[in-house]
């Protein structure tokens, strides 16, 4: 009988991202020969169907050996040898990602030279073979710069920071002795931003969802997907900007991806500037840590991809399935190396993932935890606890993206407009609040109302007063929901907003509220966002008892006290 | 280095479930002991870390072997040796569930007349040691009625369909020779439902969502989850029910599971009768092929559950991650068998899970595929083409909850209401459209509005014309968003029912959309849904570009007749 898949691979490397590709193969039934050292590498241990291979992915008998007994070679890692991989290649040997591309990527710098001949935002870097062309490098860079080697560097490992031509030496001796350099501007970054791309064999590429990064000690810490990276974009100045952050975040990892050869999974690292701009950092050929969130929170997991692009299947779906995710690695740490997993397992979309390590040196990479959440607001309130208990210190505010979004013609429906950001400040919902004019402001009017849900925003409200044209304006710029707060005028007790606001024409509606009632506004966005998130819901539905309750305890009062005693308490 | 978990697991069984559960243990680091035949069961495969046992799960002498080895048992197979596990609980082994459940089930008779101590509502059943006592089962029951062996049944085999008194020499012999046997009133169910259920070691009972499971030769074919059991509620008379039918079906699996003793898993099947009645079918003491779906689609999947309820860890989250999932059986089929999963590969969503069994023959499990989407409807949409390449026959719709709720207070108001209901039919929103009058049916409005958000409505649009109080009231029955249609009356030309529908108190918003315009409505609703869900996001964005075409197309032929011969169309 056939089997879905009689395709042998072959994979240099057993560790936890072998491990878990190994977990993607198996459920395809799809056979994988690892090569790697221990005989109970993490990747070995879930795979008892066939003999591995014992012996250094560096090793080129033990390579050439795994090629003999598969039909594809893959890498968990990039530190392989290429020399073998180029031999077996010659001989027809199909080898994702291409050891030509392997062979790149080892090589920093080289990898610089080649991804900017392909017009890539990088920061400037220098060759540097020798001491006076670091001194060089502080002259043109200013201090402090980055020394970088150029090869065998991972996890901050092969960097150094020159603060002054003072540190030259110290540098020469800290980076590994004698290996090649080269010289980075320093990157005065906002963020790191991170997208897995999957390359199929023919070229085609695909991007996940871009993620916010956060290192801790130069080592992945935690990843947030999607990056929320999509607040302060309403200026004019801003809207310059064709296109989101996001989008651009992916297309330069997909430009990237592009211009590289061989199938796969690739990993790209970016930084976003302060000014809005995103230059790519460095790129792993391989299944990368910032992409380990995909496999609860993506309809197809980095490792599953892996698999199908280099045996030239369909590439799967990179969506996301979830509102949001969280990752947060777990590493060696003596007695308190399981404090996080303990926790997970009362934390409520906390899946945990251990790889099988026997040796839990301090540091090393034992696991990791995905969070998922209806929201990211709900993915921070359960990864915070674990975050803290591993290090009390650790409580800097994530970001958030804001999911209702304010907007009003003049600062003087500030004092309408005011209530309903306070009531979404009660109740929790993450908001931004701006002025757009459509009158005075049309341009702004114009990139607001195109942007806002590429930016992560899920509902408009809009005040104005008088012809009151913003809420209908926005909403014909918007797929969003519009909410209409009509802003009452000096004369026509805000009728004229009410008709101006409520009246549109059929095809272009705006859930139009009270008159000065912007209380109503943000609790029927709030409506709005329960319709699909379950703890939103749950908030409504708690207010309405609570309101419930107020209106109960005046009741007992004016029972208590009489209708002639009782005094109406003013809003 | 101490490890999350140092106790060592084994369990009966090999199969499918047993390699699910493997999955779950190997993210875990738990160490699973698998006793089963075949040196290369399909959970053996993937654990290559320690030695298996080859024997049967029936063996005392290997079940023993296994208890020395291993700190707990449990099963992934009902039809086990319970003698054995019986005196290793004596010697204080821990057994889940325990023996006493395993055997209780195991008969599944008196599994029924230990759940009708309990109070659970099942269909009638009567002992039949010989055939006077079926044929006092016809005249009991009538005809046709069910006739099933008490033991060793699965999957459809042990039971008999007896249609008239004359069947019952053919029902004897069909069934295994000798068993014990018992007759059961037929169900005349509208459709079938199965909730997971895990039971902590302190008898803690915590469910899965409702799903609904489709038969085909008495084989699962299909899932559904959650189930769509929400159309049609709104009437009075159902109303008389306080609790929905997902609700009510919880209640009954929690409470069946909960009258049992041990830990671990159980998948309860139910009939959901024509008249809203739930009435449990039978109970499997371990995980099952009706909650594989919350492998891709829950929090934590039944198998991780499973073991941390056997482990007395904390029980995970049983809610669901993604609005909707659905799973498809692979049953071997020849050359057709891997149909689907090729198929699947190109259908975002989709998940495929292959068991690893060496020999497919006909109709044996192989595999399964799990879809996810961000509503049913999407779940469908990705399904279909597999069900059907696998039979064309096998198109029946399937059920399918309503996102919007249209009602109004007169069916006078239909001639306005209906162009609601035409523009969600165009776009494709699953709907309901019934009358709720405040004043005249102010017992269905009542429940209408506290039931609508857990029958699965997203939704509401309500109309009203004159005082229009129906969109007000049901908005403080309902924490979901609440569009008002202002209907135009005789006199005030609409704005009566406008400034009634809008000028709602603080505390209690409706989304108000233009007097008569219930095609805003309508467009309201699809963008509120489109807030949390792409695809209609999607449907918005294409339907306002088609406006813009329209209007654009009316100026080229403005510009081509001229205005003065330019006719304007009616709406």
């Amino acid at each position: 009988m056939a089997s879905l898949e009689s395709r042998k691979i072959g994979i240099l490397g057993g560790g936890q991202l072998g491990r878990m590709a190994q977990e993607a193969a198996s459920r395809l039934n799809i056979s994988l020969t690892i090569l790697d050292q221990p005989v109970d590498a993490p990747a070995k241990q879930i795979n008892a169907i066939q003999p591995h291979i014992q012996g250094a992915f560096t090793d080129a008998d033990k390579i050439r050996e795994l090629a003999n007994s598969v039909d594809v070679i893959t890498v968990e890692i990039e530190h392989v040898d290429t020399a073998v991989l180029f031999e077996l290649e010659k001989q027809g040997k199909e080898i994702h990602p291409t050891p030509g591309t392997i062979h790149l990527i080892q090589d920093k710098y080289e990898q610089k030279v080649h991804l900017a001949k392909h017009g890539i935002p990088m920061a400037d870097a220098l060759d540097c073979p020798d001491d006076a062309s670091i001194q060089d490098a502080g002259q043109r860079f200013g201090f402090p710069f980055m020394l970088k080697s150029k090869t065998g560097a991972y996890d901050g490992r092969g960097n150094y920071v020159v603060r002054s031509s003072k540190d030259v030496a110290d540098a020469r001796s800290h980076l590994a002795p004698g290996a090649p350099l080269y010289a980075e501007k320093w990157a005065k970054f906002d963020r790191e931003l991170a997208v897995m791309v999957v390359r199929s064999v023919t070229g085609e590429v695909q991007s996940y969802p871009v993620v916010e990064t956060v290192h801790k000690n130069s080592i992945c810490h935690l990843v947030f997907a999607p990056a929320q990276v999509g607040r302060g974009l309403t200026g004019t100045k801003d809207a310059t900007f064709a296109h989101s952050i996001a989008e651009r975040a992916r297309k330069v990892a997909e430009d990237a991806v592009a211009s590289l050869a061989g199938a796969g999974v690739f990993g790209v690292e970016m930084f976003l500037m302060d000014n809005g701009e995103i230059l790519l950092n460095e790129i792993a050929p391989r299944p990368h840590n910032s992409g380990h969130y995909t496999i609860e929170a993506c309809h197809t997991s980095q490792y599953e991809n892996h698999l199908r692009a280099i045996l030239g299947l369909p590439l799967g779906s990179t969506a996301m399935k979830v509102p949001a995710a969280g990752m947060l690695n777990i590493l060696g740490n003596g007695d308190r190396t399981y404090l996080a997993c303990e926790m997970a397992y009362s934390i409520a979309g906390a899946t945990t993932h251990l790889y099988g390590k026997k040796e839990c040196k301090q540091g090393r990479k034992m696991g990791h935890i995905t969070v998922v959440g209806d929201s990211m607001q709900q993915v921070h309130s359960r990864l915070l606890p674990m975050v803290c208990a591993l290090d009390p210190a650790d409580q800097s505010p994530w970001n958030l993206d804001p999911l209702v979004s304010i907007v009003m013609g003049s600062d003087s429906d500030l004092k309408v407009m005011e209530a309903a950001a306070q009531v979404l400040t009660k109740i929790g919902v993450p908001f931004e609040l701006s002025l757009v004019s459509a009158h005075r402001t049309p341009e702004r009017m114009y990139h607001f109302g195109r942007m806002a849900h590429k930016r992560g925003v899920k509902v408009i409200i809009a005040g104005a007063g008088g012809a009151a044209h913003l809420p209908g304006m926005v909403a014909a710029l918007t797929p969003l929901p519009v909410i209409g707060v009509p802003v009452r005028g000096s004369v026509l007790d805000g009728v004229d907003s009410l008709h101006s606001i409520v009246q549109m024409p059929r095809g272009v509606p705006v859930a139009t509220v009270a008159i000065n009632n912007s209380t109503n506004a943000a609790l029927l966005a709030v409506r709005i966002l329960g319709s699909s998130d379950p703890a939103y819901l749950e908030k409504m539905t708690v207010f309405m008892e609570e309101q419930e309750k107020e209106v109960l305890a005046k009741i007992d009062n004016l029972d208590e006290v009489g209708w002639a005693n009782y005094e109406v308490k003013k809003h």
